[in-house]
């Protein structure tokens, strides 16, 4: 890629030549993709972008892989819709909803995906894998069949049963008895000694650069501008650090005048290393056991937690633990006033907003983006419960006996 | 809607005003939107197509409603995706997947009930109902909530629990215990004296337009240019005969060149009034009692069945009657192939596919697009038996006994 000058280490500096590596071997420090900004300058522009795909290729420039070579099912360009009847009930003037369950296998995570398994594809791999909480496991799985690679998917064995067979349907899924943790942990032992492209381990430089394009596109989607808000799922906090730096990236190259967003972290009280940390005043997230109804957010020890805490520190953002009972609310207060349906992730982000509104973290006009990034059909286990149907005979006097009656609206 | 001259009956051509009605009270024959093209004309472009937003309401000058009204949580404007390795299996050089599950409430139903739910806001209606074989409910249900409407959705009460579910999280949902055509009976007679906008009854005509932009999106997303087949899933035949519609239109107002694609009919064996129609050369289907897994298909007395029959013989298309042991394949070998996880109804399609590219009816190198309408996650009962998973603890040597031994690809 001639816009990608090296990897390198981002506690030390130390730079590395671009390969399916992910750690420093002096200090043990995360790797992350470093680019030629100066050469990107002079390619990119408003007009450049617009003219690309309707998908995360678009922003190729600022990816580490090559748009001729992408796998791709159709990930990005999702819809940014203006939310006014969940601002009137929050009070917020200027609210949007960034729908990525839109996305092919209904999550962000074919944004990173798509980005690694070009990588893969790139690095003449020819088996796919990853450790997930879920959503990754479908993409990689989807990705995988798509670029005629073989797939190798971990996943704790308690997840949703839309997640096991939204993924076991690309190809054989294995689950792990045990937490996300243990998946990971057995993930990187595997790696070892197998070339297998694990696409949130030994590629997961190229892999986080993926979440950047959400970045993008709230940029180009408010019309060339960034956001003061945004509310962000957290697990790993990879998602997180890479909204923030693709909106930094527009900024530093022009594309938008200034970034000054505020980072907010959303985790479920069942798993919030990460908000607890921030909450704290403390640097560095505690490890926990996870044990929250948001499987694909239960990650104990989150590899770029403290990394997400600094952002939502300096740019004077927040951190929300969401009680486990208000999870299902925010999924039910999403649906029932906008018409979207998020799975537990997207629960824990609106009922963070709720609680940012009240509290007057964020004021009535800031302009504010809850993201949404996958849909409720996989976690159907977690609103069974609180939604209501009635059974009626195909008669009208079974219809007024029990609707009418029952006062159904 | 300075476009819409009327409503026009389909069978004596008699000219009614823009109300909430279906029939003509002459005939008895459907009423369908009838367009100024001349006006049309005139306003409409590539280029004022293209400035629109990325959702059906850029061709908002030839739907029934105006834009600036548009109840719209982001239909439309899905990817239509260049299926290699699917058409390398089928011998096809030339096959792309429409991707339709990536509507807000992942199906093509999104479509048409923003179109209707436009016009029911239009019309000043407070509830907005349907009768639904699932996917139609989620839709209905989530505009409704969006518009701030009183929604009330009816269904065959042996649905997926995802259908269900996936209705209920957005309001009240209303079993009936019998098929599409007994819950269809039901609403018309409860639509006689409830002002309700029963989006599939009483706004049929508009509703139905708004599977025309399919046909657009196809048109412009292959470069302007109408495709030589498309493989449509047919219940009661309004998206059938609406794309084809479309591509006409298209045609007709010089958007593109010419329209002389081929419409094939897939339906399942389980329900195939419409296909087997076809096959046997009647005009008029026959009705059935349902009884297929593919319960989004499951019309008996499809409303637009003959109009469908019609359209197949004038384009040199077909209908094929996919047995249902073939549905849960045609869902794994697009999953395996192209990384897409269709429903029910997209099995159909893509078995009916296979079965036209071997009888050579789909030469090696014509445009062919199968149309992929509902996402997987809504019908996992479906395939829950045919796929795999295994389970191991979290240890290597767990993984080299059950996997490494069982040789998972
Ligand atoms: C739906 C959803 N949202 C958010 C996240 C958070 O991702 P990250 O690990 O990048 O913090 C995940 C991770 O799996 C997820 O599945
Ligand atoms: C997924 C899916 N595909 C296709 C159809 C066919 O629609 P129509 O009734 O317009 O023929 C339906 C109808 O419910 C559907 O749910
Ligand atoms: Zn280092
Ligand atoms: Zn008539």
């Amino acid at each position: 890629m001639p816009n990608v000058q090296s990897l390198r280490c981002k506690e030390c500096g130390r730079d590395y030549p671009q390969e399916p590596i992910y750690v420093c071997d002096f200090c043990f420090g995360p790797l992350e993709v470093n680019y030629d900004y100066d050469a990107i300058a002079k390619n990119i522009s408003r007009e450049s972008i617009q003219d690309g795909p309707l998908t995360i290729w678009r922003y190729d420039e600022l990816l580490p892989a090559s748009r001729d070579n992408a796998v791709s099912i159709g990930a990005g360009m999702t819809p940014l819709l203006k939310a006014e009847n969940l601002g009137k009930e929050l009070g917020l003037n200027n609210l949007w909803i960034k729908n990525d369950a839109a996305n092919p296998t209904h999550s962000f995570k074919d944004r990173v995906v798509s980005v690694a398994s070009t990588k893969a594809v790139e690095f003449d791999f020819d088996t796919i894998a990853c450790a997930s909480t879920g959503n990754l496991a479908g993409a990689t799985a989807a990705h995988g069949a798509k670029a005629g690679m073989n797939t190798m998917v971990f996943i704790p064995s308690d997840l949703e049963r839309g997640k096991i067979l939204g993924a076991a349907v690309f190809g054989s899924v294995v689950l792990v008895n045990g937490n996300y943790d243990d998946v990971n942990r057995l993930c990187s032992e595997l790696g070892d000694d197998r070339r297998w492209a694990f696409v949130n381990i030994n590629m997961r430089p190229y892999y986080s650069e993926g979440s950047k394009s959400i970045g993008y596109e709230l940029a180009e989607q408010l019309g060339w501008r960034a956001p003061e808000h945004v509310i962000v799922p957290v697990a790993s906090g990879s998602l997180f650090t890479k909204v923030y730096k693709g909106l930094q990236e527009f900024a530093q190259l022009g594309i938008i005048d200034s970034a000054d967003t505020k980072m907010h972290i959303a985790q479920p009280f069942g798993c919030s290393p990460v908000a607890k940390a921030f909450v704290e005043g403390q640097a560095h997230p505690k490890p926990v056991v996870p044990d929250t109804i948001a499987k694909s957010l239960a990650i104990g020890s989150p590899a770029d937690g403290m990394y997400s805490v600094g952002i939502a520190n300096k740019t004077g953002g927040s951190g929300t633990i969401v009680p486990e009972s208000e999870i299902s609310e925010g999924m039910k207060l999403l649906a029932e006033t906008e018409g979207i349906f998020t799975e537990t992730a997207g629960g824990v982000v609106i009922s963070t907003l709720r609680r940012l509104a009240r509290e007057g973290v964020i004021g009535p006009d800031e302009e504010t983006v809850a993201l949404i990034t996958g849909t409720g059909l996989k976690t159907l286990e977690a609103i069974a419960d609180s939604v209501e149907t009635v059974t009626i005979d195909p008669t009208i006097r079974s219809f007024d006996e029990v609707v009418t009656g029952a006062a159904v609206s």
